[in-house]
């Protein structure tokens, strides 16, 4: 073959350690805490998360060691996922710059999601455990948690921002065919959500309000617990993997990225694919500018940083991170995964520091779906409306190396597939 | 890691020969022929065929090699595509069977088609081609030449079942996205099509009626060529790939199939799966059971061994195959992908010669959706509603394994995912 499209590993690569970042931080992370009135939150933590998640949550160690029941079903899931370059796209866009992308599509439910669900589920399993629940917004997460549950034998219950839960029939068929419950919400199924939802049984919700609701329902019952898709130091350690794997491709391909992109809501596929590379320029001296996605119905990494909620109905302990504020209204979009108050504190702290630069895209996603639709044609993969945002930057970057003539080696995470969003995509292009 | 659960390989290893079954078959495959009266068909093989793939139809070679430029679009979808041992579903199941599957649905558009696809618009594409013209049932096959064409710089029209074309919109809309132009079939587009279209314009169509659009739209533009997906012998030759990846994965699991099976409407995933492990019984002296999954509705391999033609207008030559007859009215699916009256001629000989069995499954579709669901539970895969009658027979086997005691190792193909088929299994499972 002329030029090297693409390299996968074997299941033997599979990463045998996730990374954790938090001692090679540039300062100390702050902390999760208690606000100054009302109950303990903190307190909460171990009721509200599976033992083990909650020790690596606040892990020292540099290195933690993925046991052999995870690798295996990292293994049944199909990983370790390939990394292609781009070459149909830099031809199309004309640019000196070489683009690579990670195919994280390339997944049971069609996401990233899965990297951390199948980690939580086993742990949950092996604590004894029978039942999870937790809150989705794209459906992504939801999904991926439907799939980790059935394949661990684990029951699981979903409640589904109202907004999306609505346009995404086929989503929910899919997991109600792996055997989860799932609830719109604000659902009248919990005492929090059921407030909203006799005000306005067509609230559309948020993910901070079905946050609230998957942890009320978990702490009723002693037999459940919670799991959560992102935000969290654990999410983003197991999340890790992508970007594990993706610098040994690199090194097979002989190639090492000048940017690093991904889109962010709360930030766990952005993490689990830049925070390796960000160890390397913390660590071996490497330069790497580090690109995250956002809309900006939701520019989170634009907002304050400071202490806040990470859910509406102020259950969780306060997290020092971005935030636009845990009682904000956010207008629907079709990337709905980005539609989240903060950004997981980790990347807030790096981005306090100068590591992580932000773009975030007009409302209406036409720019955004319009410019991803080139790499559609181009490569002929079909991107999650979140993933678009990523392939979006990706081309942008690509086309400023047009203009200045630079040859950049751009990396861009393609988090999940589109297939069951494409009313999403036919209803911004006017297909 | 216990046990292992996937195979995957790498780049190196996409097959650099496809495999021609003909010289190896126990008689001569009898050549295509006219019918008795009318014009030549013969004679428009040039004007249907691309002139690199017409030669493959007739090649006696065992051995062709792929180009490296089809090679190279392999790799950029994705190949190879792992191989997965069923750990969980043999558990769930109780049986000492072992049970591996192929994963087809790691591809851009969701099945296999797109082996044949990419190595028909490459070939297309250096004979001078501009555009590519065909038909599709499920659908799966016209995503995947609307793909094949976008990634090598055609253009590409495709003429769609209606009875499918009106329930897969989301299907439509991803063929739009890669730039095709789609038209529900019987259409006003062509003559043949109006006939039937000004005296029904609801008329469900058939694959026969499509295919004779598709040819009738690129033998009058010289610019234009005709692509088919299925049934002929350089398609099965393309699609080798699959069974040829498996019986290297199937090496280093340090096994080897009892029972091989896949779904089968006019043979292209079936012969690409099965045909290389034919070649063993043939010349190895092998011992494997081959099982074509079928529905009643279309139920070829029971039909009369004789020559029929492969399209409903009778544009094309006529094949010895096992067929329905080519005017048979069948009732429409949601596994429309094996809703066609004739399989392939190569595979109608081993089957004639005693070397395929053949299940068909009721029209309902319920049975065989509720078995493939047990597979969804302990795998988590989707597979597409053609690939769920692969799954369904080997679970049936694999029971039957469980009743005689017998560790049969059991191969079959899951030659798509479900993804944009979903609303037909909420209908026939009432979800």
């Amino acid at each position: 073959m002329s030029e090297r499209r693409q390299v996968n590993l074997g299941v033997d690569d599979i990463p045998h350690q996730w990374y954790n970042i938090i001692p090679d931080l540039p300062e100390p992370l702050p902390p999760p805490k208690d606000p100054e009135e009302g109950e303990s939150r903190l307190g909460n933590l171990p009721k509200m998360m599976i033992g083990e998640c909650l020790k690596q949550e606040m892990s020292a160690e540099n290195w933690i060691d993925i046991p052999d029941g995870i690798r295996e079903l990292y293994s049944q899931a199909g990983r370790p996922r390939p990394l292609f370059r781009a070459l149909n796209l830099e031809k199309r866009l004309d640019t000196p710059a070489k683009l690579y992308f990670k195919s994280e599509f390339f997944s049971p439910t069609g996401s990233h999601k899965v990297n951390t669900a199948l980690a939580q589920c086993w742990y949950a399993k092996q604590q004894g455990f029978e039942r999870v629940t937790t809150e989705t917004g794209a459906g992504q997460w939801g999904t991926a948690l439907s799939y980790a549950s059935a394949v661990t034998g684990l029951k699981c219950t979903v409640f589904w921002v109202r907004s999306v839960y609505n346009w995404k029939q086929d989503r929910l068929t899919f997991m109600e065919l792996l055997g989860a419950k799932v609830y719109a919400s604000p659902s009248p199924m919990t005492e929090f959500g059921k407030t909203l939802y006799d005000k306005n049984p067509e609230n559309v919700g948020s993910l901070g309000i079905a946050i609230s609701e998957g942890l009320e329902d978990s702490f009723k019952d002693p037999k459940a617990t919670y799991c959560l898709g992102s935000v969290l130091n654990h999410v983003l350690i197991h999340q890790s993997v992508i970007g594990l794997e993706t610098q040994k491709q690199f090194e097979i391909f002989d190639d090492y990225p000048d940017i690093v992109i991904s889109c962010l809501g709360g930030g766990s596929n952005f993490g689990g694919f830049a925070l390796p590379f960000v160890g390397d320029v913390l660590k071996k001296g490497k330069k790497i500018k580090f690109i995250a996605a956002q809309s900006q119905v939701a520019p989170n990494l634009q907002g304050e940083y400071r202490f806040d909620f990470a859910d509406y109905a102020e259950k969780t302990p306060l997290l020092k991170m971005y935030t636009l504020g845990h009682k904000i209204d956010m207008e629907p979009i079709k990337g709905d995964g980005l539609r989240y108050h903060g950004c997981s504190p980790i990347l807030s702290l790096l981005r306090n520091k100068g590591y992580i630069d932000t773009i975030a895209y007009p409302s209406d996603e036409k720019h955004v779906f319009e410019t991803s639709k080139i790499f559609m044609e181009a490569e002929g993969w079909l991107p999650a409306p979140e993933s678009a945002y990523s392939v979006c930057c990706a081309i942008e970057e690509a086309l400023k190396c047009k203009e200045s003539g630079e040859k950049k080696v751009i990396a861009f995470n393609v988090s999940g597939h589109g297939f069951l969003d494409i009313p999403g995509f036919r209803v911004v292009l006017g297909l």
